[in-house]
């Protein structure tokens, strides 16, 4: 049972962390020995701070989703924890709930550490393997931070037409509610439409042309 | 005030917004005169439905995003209202909820009809000019149907790295939640985990390498 737990970082997640874990009764501290040693430090910070600890009879994991286990030598006893949500500053552990985590370990006793660390944390893990790591970042990379991609680029053409676009957010919210359904020009084989829009943005935002032609592609049956 | 309204066709949109208007005490026509003509029929068969109607002294309204006023000639008593939202047949009026609507007229009297119909069906209207319909639909589709779009593709990577896809949709709802802020590799300038993830695609996944490419530029600052 993880009784004490060091977390080093206070960034977005480490300050989600730290205050779950307290919540949760556990004995949270900023430094030195722990059942578990938590590093919620930037992704180049990790091998660094992982070489200035003593290997010790506690755990010690990471929470980064890019970065491999190997970052945590000369540790053997580690894991890695990556929470797949975004987090702000603004807000506390309660963005952890309702979302998953991605658990890796070498041994059936390092997942299981992991695992209980995520179960601490309110987050639903799942197993990945550290070599289908930088595939599975990807995956989280296209879903989040290309989705805000998609807001600003759907913004600036709203802007154009003087349409709000605030009143993206509902549809968007919906899209996702109604399990991405596709529906639209293209689920409609109206290839006459999407030829319009081409037609559109060519004459008021050109740049935005070779996003939308690529994700047309992506998106046709 | 508007008492009577026809809809003409019962697909997604059309049986929702009748639904709605029967909730709100309107007497719902499948066919005939009315205080409102609704055309919720494909795009493509808006200006032949139109040019089968007698002009009568009521209005006559379609609830395309793509298809200009023109195609109710010969109409002149004539506005559009787009419903903003991506609809399911598995739902009902409530779908309307909170959803944004483009209303189009040319004239003061046209616009205040459509806006009038907007709020009966629970939309909150904005106007959009008829010239604006292309960059305006452009936009409602790069949010909406690219959303599924990144989805489909993010999923994939997941299935490849053996993560659960459904492990996205906390992420994405709240990157919505979170109003858009940008996390991730490409918002800590942080290219060598972004050239990871190329290089992960193209070993698995090589067909969505454009696409990651394409959005890691739209993304960059």
């Amino acid at each position: 049972m993880i009784e004490t737990v060091t977390v080093i970082g206070r960034g977005r997640v480490g300050a989600a962390m730290a205050g779950r874990l307290a919540e949760r009764a556990v004995d949270v501290r900023d430094e030195g020995d722990a059942d578990v040693v938590l590093l919620c430090v930037p992704d180049s910070a990790i091998a660094d701070v992982a070489r200035g600890l003593t290997p010790g009879p506690g755990w010690i994991g990471h929470v980064s989703g890019a970065t491999p286990l190997a970052a945590l030598d000369p540790h053997t006893r580690r894991f890695s924890l990556h929470p797949l949500q975004t987090f702000t500053r603004t807000r506390g552990p309660e963005q952890l709930d309702g979302a998953f985590a991605a658990v890796t370990g070498e041994s059936e006793e390092a997942i299981a550490v992991a695992r209980e660390v995520a179960q601490l944390l309110g987050l639903e893990p799942f197993e990945l393997a550290d070599d289908r790591r930088a595939l599975y970042h990807a995956g989280a990379a296209v879903a989040s931070n290309y989705l805000v991609t998609l807001y600003r680029i759907a913004s600036r053409l709203f802007e154009e037409a003087g349409a709000p676009p605030e009143a993206l957010v509902p549809l968007m919210e919906r899209t996702i509610e109604n399990g991405f359904e596709l529906t639209g020009p293209i689920a409609r084989g109206d290839w006459k439409t999407v030829d319009a829009h081409i037609e559109a943005i060519r004459q008021a935002r050109p740049e935005v042309e070779p996003v939308y032609r690529t994700l047309a592609e992506a998106t046709a049956p």
